[in-house]
């Protein structure tokens, strides 16, 4: 649904509200997405939102729960009965479960905890035991499993059993008498063969899976890969204890993605989300390379002051150094950012390096000469100084050259030295042009004015 | 398979071939993914590729085909025989053989449809019509559809004669008689269901779907919200014409979160690949934002300019210009690029933005004191000179607070006027940050050291 639609929607649901159609709206909800209705509730008060909850069927008032942030989560609870809060972890799946208790406070972790069936409570502690961003810490429990010695026919039995929750039917999985992974079997394959047939004869014995505590950015990797549904995780014994369902994946491959992004901008990526982390480790978080990058501006500045002598007699120049600097920092972070993002897109390996840096330079003197000529009219017009203009012009060309070959070298050297181009790129990128962007202006400014 | 394992199966195969082992070969092939062939083909030359590639099964070496780059499939091309690229076009999916003929040259394009079956030959001049990034282009022709009086055990007679391709079978469809898109099945519903009830009974009716002009960006959303495994494209009489698999729509997913990561390196985003643009297109895309921050740049030069005489005063002031400005900068960058990850993951809504300001003032205020306390020190070290270092100090608390709340504000406010965060972060943000840092570290000079 867009806006205009859920606009809608919340004028209908007021409207039932108010005429206190209750039998209307319950029928009213039945047709609205459980990923629509977070962003609806969100539109009314309390005790509208509790009703309102109260009227969806059990499958998708529990739907919808997962859904809720984990204020509004906190907050509901707090309204629901205990038989409620039953129905609820009744219904949502063992992942989400273990992500709302991680996310509640103890005293309403207690309450949840107590209206929660002793089998799935002892499967949610089993799962709190593995280390955030792990594959254990995204894994559901819920897959279904067959013994190698089933027939089709009986595994299809076997799903109708338990296939409530269709996340996991796509892919079902063989296992030997001790729970070791066998094999996968696709659905499909299973609707095609015949009924007579053993499992273990159409399922493929090339099972890619992850451990337990792979870390999540390997996950990621595999997903991004292989285009699984889903993906087993084993323990350390090949044991499957659970799997990994895409729409959780994609989470993560966002979050990854997401991560050079942060890196890039000088910040330490961080699992949390922005209101979950608290003030001083956000602090520490962007101090490290605040400090960092500070120092890398004290050495243009020590650079700036060794041409003090040249900006005595011409205070003017100084005026140009944000334009230098800016344009090599723009320059070499647009490059970079290019270049890691290919890179993340596999469009592009290291052994490529000759390739793009020679891309980068026939793109940096088009730009270079363009930038030159715009700034050497604009000083001309302003000062009518041709040497400053010369000087400007000369140095922005330089500077672009420069800007974008090191942009361009230093993320894919730093893949190649199995380092992290996104890291590479903010600070060593910037201490690097600013030095030589400076360095070149207030050498080309002394040579051609004769400072 | 990592790395190592990779680096294993190409030893292993080199000696098979070696060795002239073609039937263990072939068998050992049958064990390795088809995601994993490109790579290990990669390190081949071509006469062994070519003989890898024809020892795969039909299906296999379709798969592998897929996923090789566009150089490489050319190059493949010229080796194979007519009836193996048959054997290829045969087994590809319709929206790969799409993006296959946009990529080979004209010569090649004709070789491959003349070995086209007809009836793909027109689906693919259909697909062909499709502008770049649109719903049209990502779909895929190949789906299962049900008529509405079909009986699920019909069903899956249908299933089993037309459903070979595994990503199409998770969710069927059902049509009216003129092919309008009426319902959706998810293949667990059809496997719980007894086999004489009506697939009208058992389908939701509350379809999501797209229409084949919808842009890419549109699609991603909808599949990071509703965590669909497959959306049905429909055209303007709401008939389905064809869906997107997830694993098509994860590759929008990572292009679009990239998107953002671009705009705020100050790059027009490009749907090309890094090597496929050219270079003219390259230097247009990225010409337009670094003249933008040129004149930004020129506004902070001419505030500079208007100190002229405090600089020639004390010269050394413009040794800190590089510090003030580039720690604004960082801070500014930092700030806004949390709150728009935080807003691309719907941690963070426009309406959170006095919460979001009142935290990264706090964060500041940290953040801002640090730096200033290192570099008072570092100047007291250096100079002996408490006013430089009062007023360096002094500028650095006021800049790193002004810096964290626009970058704060800026992409909360453009969100919330409908325009695009990540564009206004890196322009505005920057000159607005430069202007104000540069400005206060002038005033508290000339009124603290009195120049």
């Amino acid at each position: 649904m867009d806006n205009e639609e859920i606009e809608q929607v919340i004028e209908k649901i007021r409207e039932l509200i108010d005429n206190k159609k209750i039998n209307e709206l319950h029928s009213f909800l039945e047709d609205i997405n459980s990923q629509d209705l977070p962003e609806i509730l969100d539109e009314f008060n309390e005790d509208d939102t509790i009703m309102i909850f109260r009227l969806l069927a059990k499958e998708k008032a529990a739907e919808v729960f997962v859904e809720l942030d984990s204020d509004e989560q906190e907050k509901l609870i707090s309204y629901l009965t205990d038989s409620e809060i039953k129905n609820v972890m009744n219904e949502i799946y063992m992942d989400d479960a273990v992500d709302l208790i991680e996310e509640m406070p103890a005293n309403v972790v207690k309450r949840i905890l107590a209206n929660t069936k002793p089998g799935n409570r002892k499967i949610i502690n089993e799962l709190l035991k593995y280390p955030d961003s792990t594959a254990g810490s995204l894994m559901t429990t819920e897959f279904i499993d067959f013994k190698e010695n089933y027939t089709v026919e009986y595994a299809f039995d076997i799903i109708k059993q338990k296939g409530l929750r269709k996340e996991t039917v796509y892919n079902c999985y063989v296992l030997s008498v001790d729970r070791k992974l066998l094999g996968v079997i696709d659905i499909k394959q299973l609707l095609v063969a015949s009924p007579e047939m053993s499992v273990k004869d159409i399922m493929s014995t090339n099972v890619i899976s992850v451990s337990t505590l792979e870390d999540q950015e390997e996950v990621a990797k595999v997903f991004d890969k292989y285009d699984f549904i889903a993906l087993p995780v084993v323990d350390n014994e090949n044991r499957l204890v659970g799997i990994i369902t895409i729409d959780d994946a994609i989470d993560v491959i966002k979050e990854e993605t997401l991560e050079d992004f942060e890196k890039m901008a000088a910040v330490v990526p961080n699992d949390n989300t922005y209101f979950k982390t608290s003030v001083l480790k956000h602090a520490r978080n962007r101090i490290v390379w605040l400090v960092i990058l500070m120092f890398s501006a004290i050495i243009t500045g020590s650079i700036i002051e060794s041409f003090e002598s040249a900006i005595s007699t011409l205070p003017l120049l100084v005026s140009f150094i944000p334009l230098i600097m800016g344009t090599g920092g723009n320059c070499g972070s647009q490059t970079s950012t290019l270049i890691i993002r290919s890179m993340a897109m596999d469009e592009l390996s290291t052994k490529d390096w000759l390739k793009a840096l020679w891309k980068e330079i026939r793109v940096a003197v088009l730009v270079g000469i363009t930038l030159a000529l715009i700034q050497f009219g604009l000083i001309m017009l302003q000062y009518h100084d041709v040497k400053i203009a010369t000087v400007v012009a000369l140095s922005l060309v330089c500077t672009v050259i420069a800007a974008k070959a090191i942009g361009c070298l230093l993320p894919i050297g730093a893949k190649k030295i199995h380092l992290d181009p996104a890291i590479m790129a903010a600070p060593l990128l910037t201490t690097v042009v600013d030095a030589v962007s400076v360095s070149m202006f207030f050498v080309f400014a002394t040579s051609i004015i004769g400072l």
